[in-house]
């Protein structure tokens, strides 16, 4: 008799989430004699925990597909984490009597570093329950530190957009710089690890061109040496343009991003790291700034994905299925690199024991000696991941985007409140 | 005998106004028995009052072409308003004598009513000095505020790239809003004139899709009728997005931008619009935000430009130097529409006097009676203006533009401070 799967997503959306989405759902359907219906979870877990269960399928093939090529999470995210067996043991066991109540065999939980764990976890309380359940990770984060694998579906797409963006601001800045604006700051997002900052690296390929400066997450931020370099910069080539993590911390580990602006009201302004840096430049070097905070706007770039991330989103989605098919419990599908040019990548699986709450970092020598850009070896790294474009549809001159129907399953248990 | 001609770049660049040089000089190449030499100033009319000339001669044909995709002012731009005749006439006179000594007969200048009018005056003066000089305006701003065309090159690509932004940010909300964000503020240029609000407005095109709110430089913030749209977004759509333009102005007409943040300096922070908006919500409403500002990266995008805009710009080049051969003084090349559905236009010439230093307003019934949204003819006169698309060649997964040599030409006269 085939077991129902359930699907949910996780922590921060991505403009790939749903391939990979599209991957579960399209292999699931190609093995009705081992997997029935796939229910995914509306608002990601939480919608396991509260039985609010969404019936995929109702969706059509067509919608379906069409999710490969949709940014942000077609069936609700959330931030939630499961904290130890010991402190959620009610929760744990909760979402194990809605799987047990809707026939559910298959977990499979699409998110980063907390998710993996989650999930490890469930592996975990199911086998010590006797429960049979099969939980099989599929990797998703932007930051790009997640372990265990090469790189992260989400994050090359990210990498494509900001560097992108730093590539055409760069070219708007050189244009400007005689009479008016010489200073451009763009803040991106990685609050942790400086993957997306060095992603904006990717921009420049020769002397001169922007972005000329990086200020990472792993650099503690040094005012002086950077002004120095700015100053350097406006003089050498008329204009500097710099790329800050919204992470950025001063020599005693302070989030720059909390020692900056206050509102009207007094309150601490968080973010505006990129404003902040900028206008110390004003400040210190009279130079003009415009500064740019993509926030979501990198994360859900759809418009201009990276063609191999894209392939690996929707591929770890496939492997997932087949993983659980197969019989593996408790791993997640990784990415494993096989040849940087011409790029070469396969689809491995790994413990998610191992995946678990590991945060994986730059490397230092990633970043130049200086801390102000990227070495070869990250380049060498970077550049693969942003190979390639897969432009979605458009509609009426704007990428068109599907909205699942969405419909929930009945419930069968009593309320329980997360 | 042939004559030289003079192009420039002025004001604020866009990711379209490269398409029109490239016409311009892809046309003016095609009448050597006309046209000798184009020179292009070097950051625009700053060049030509130093004598800073860039001969483009020297550049490849297929360089050329390869300014049709590439954002920016590919031989720099300025802000450098030429006043009245009166006032700076030894400016003017000095331009007459630059375009005297390297025998240039032609002056193209690519910018918006500032440019328009210097470009207009510039005609008088040859007029009246009886020097031989056939002077042609080339629309150009993202403001979309040029008057005697029915829109302008630079604008539908922001258009299309804002409208996007909006729609990918509104699907990567509306994904959080059960456990995180739920607001959403994209911020935007356009200081006097809300045409980029409104076009951010294409993206929704059925009731509750992202943008919910959009706050226009025309209609004055109320913050309390304001608040409750939002509350009551929040409540029916589960969150709530809203695009402000950087121009957002209080019942006395005070720039939002200056009422709100001060720096660790005490210093007034300009900008911002989207995140004082942002904040004063989570301050009243309690509920979590994003917000994202666009900034230079919204004008740069050649990445998703508009077709439609890029062939714009591109015959507004081409029949620039078409009018110039014709004999056509002192006007601009205007883009009229011939029917919105299928999207027809064609180019005519309008005088430059009727364009100089006239703005062009929303119109008030373009804007929704609750000043919160966009009329369907507002909708019908932007939707035509991002149709199509025309991806830039990519190499190394990034867009691949193109720097050009900008050799200058030797001086001939004595140095000049403008």
């Amino acid at each position: 008799m085939p077991k129902n799967a359930f699907y949910a997503q996780s922590g921060g959306v991505t403009a790939v989430i749903n391939a990979s989405a599209c991957g579960v759902i399209e292999t699931a359907r190609r093995h009705p004699e081992r997997i029935g219906k796939l229910y995914a979870g509306r608002d990601g877990i939480i919608g396991a925990l509260t039985e609010d269960l969404i019936d995929t399928s109702l969706e059509s093939a067509a919608d379906i597909a069409r999710l490969r090529h949709t940014p942000g999470g077609a069936f609700g995210s959330c931030r939630y984490k499961l904290k130890s067996l010991e402190e959620q043991r009610v929760q744990y066991e909760r979402l194990i009597a809605v799987f047990q109540a809707h026939d559910i065999g298959y977990f499979f939980y699409n998110g980063g570093n907390d998710s993996m764990d989650t999930a490890w976890k469930v592996s975990q309380l199911a086998t010590r329950l006797d429960f049979p359940l099969v939980c099989v990770g599929i990797p998703k984060t932007v930051d790009n530190d997640l372990a265990g694998t090469d790189n992260c579906p989400g994050f090359g797409s990210v990498a494509k957009y900001v560097a992108t963006s730093m590539r055409e601001a760069g070219f708007d800045v050189a244009s400007m710089a005689r009479t008016s604006t010489k200073i451009f700051v763009l803040e991106v997002m990685g609050r942790h690890a400086g993957w997306i900052t060095a992603a904006c690296g990717l921009a420049s390929e020769t002397e001169g061109e922007a972005p000329h400066l990086l200020l990472f997450p792993e650099i503690p931020f040094d005012l002086e040496a950077f002004l120095q370099r700015v100053d350097h910069c406006v003089r050498r080539y008329g204009y500097c343009a710099i790329a800050a993590s919204e992470g950025l911390r001063d020599a005693d580990g302070k989030l720059i991003a909390e020692t900056g602006t206050r509102d009207a009201f007094g309150h601490a302004q968080l973010g505006g790291v990129g404003q902040w840096v900028a206008q110390r430049i004003q400040d210190r070097l009279g130079y003009k700034y415009h500064w740019a905070l993509a926030d979501y706007l990198q994360r859900a770039a759809r418009h201009i994905a990276s063609r191999a991330d894209v392939e690996q989103a929707y591929a770890v989605g496939c492997a997932a299925v087949e993983a659980a098919l197969a019989g593996k419990n408790a791993v997640m599908p990784a990415i494993r690199r096989l040849s940087d040019a011409p790029y070469a990548w396969e689809i491995a699986l790994t413990e998610l024991r191992q995946v678990a709450n590991v945060e994986k970092k730059m490397p230092r020598e990633f970043i130049s000696p200086d801390g102000f850009g990227i070495a070869d070896a990250c380049r060498r790294y970077l550049s693969p991941l942003v190979e390639g474009e897969d432009a979605p549809p458009f509609l009426r001159g704007l990428p068109d985007y599907v909205r699942l129907k969405n419909i929930g399953v009945a419930k069968k248990l009593a309320d329980f409140v997360p």
